[in-house]
């Protein structure tokens, strides 16, 4: 369209193609971009770049880091002796985000799902199991999505496990903080009656 | 937070500054940034530093252009005898979206607003003057928001196009077309009632 410069129209369709956002939202922010000032557009620019080129993986736990080891890995204030195993690098900012864990993580990087075909053996399940083995570890906490393919290779990790001599646990099921009875799924109330929780007698 | 990387972080703050970019979508993005193939990346960082160095201010009509003319006045089959004014650089796109008008733009770059204390000297209006002046107009016609800073400037670039010989109109008033007349309020229903339209006799 003639009333589009070249560099607005493809500005518009790359940020047309992220995540939520659509060509009203895009052609939004593409002004709001060409009437900022140039420093803030800069560290934009430069932020997409330096996330591709300096972000890879913690030698260690799987998660994100920029150099070797990740800064959790890297924390000696971590505690050791737990690890806690989540399938990708975005759930362990949320289990971070709760405050309530202290140990380290390991990253699986993906599930175990028959349906698409993907095998205990993308998992790279020997490298977990040689982490829990040179000693310090004392318990492992499975905290996959409780679906079918995360319930799966929280089993099949659990029996990767089996002979560490290690507590191996998982997350509680049960209903949701703040969700109203009323909307809870009957397995979700099945966990919920299951591992209900004793308030003293 | 020790969960992200640093080169993530600033990611994820320079994307919160967008508009209707919350905390939560700026993640969501700066995930998927981090999981996407790198040229669709980098074309993303390209474009956003292109609009910022390339992008500047058509010398005829004041719109956006690359170069010295926008593409707009340098389409030699729009319509020379009619000027359509607006605010701003983004309401060409809108009008341009219609397909119901082929002559060519003049941006006034802002309105008139007593409360801002923004007077006429801001506007050029002797800019808009020497292209009418020019000759090759008929029709100036103003497409300004329907507000009081609109229409106050509507009436002062009237005022200024005054023995200049051409015809000056503005955008018609009435009901938003798909709009429900239950919920038009009364000054929208006063215009509508005043330039009511013949369907014959």
């Amino acid at each position: 369209m003639d009333a589009y410069t070249d560099s607005l129209e493809r500005l518009i369709s790359a940020l047309g193609k992220l995540p939520g956002i659509g060509r009203r939202s895009a052609e939004r922010i593409a002004f709001y971009l060409l009437d900022t000032d140039r420093d803030e557009a800069d560290a934009l620019a430069q932020a997409v770049h330096d996330v591709k080129t300096k972000v890879g993986h913690c030698t260690q736990c799987g998660g994100l880091a920029e150099g070797e080891t990740c800064a959790l890995c890297a924390n000696p204030r971590r505690d050791r002796s737990r690890l806690c195993v989540v399938e990708k690098p975005k759930d362990v900012l949320r289990i971070e985000a709760t405050g309530g864990y202290s140990g380290l993580y390991h990253v699986l990087g993906g599930l175990i799902s028959p349906a698409d075909g993907t095998g205990p053996e993308t998992l790279d399940l020997a490298r977990l199991r040689r982490r829990v083995d040179e000693g310090e570890v004392e318990e492992v906490v499975l905290a996959l999505s409780p679906t079918a393919d995360g319930d799966g290779t929280t089993l099949c990790v659990a029996e990767h496990l089996k002979g560490a001599g290690v507590r191996v646990t998982r997350l509680a099921r049960g209903l949701p903080t703040g969700a109203s009875l009323e909307y809870a799924n009957p397995g979700m109330l099945a966990d919920a009656l299951r591992d209900r929780q004793d308030l003293g007698s």
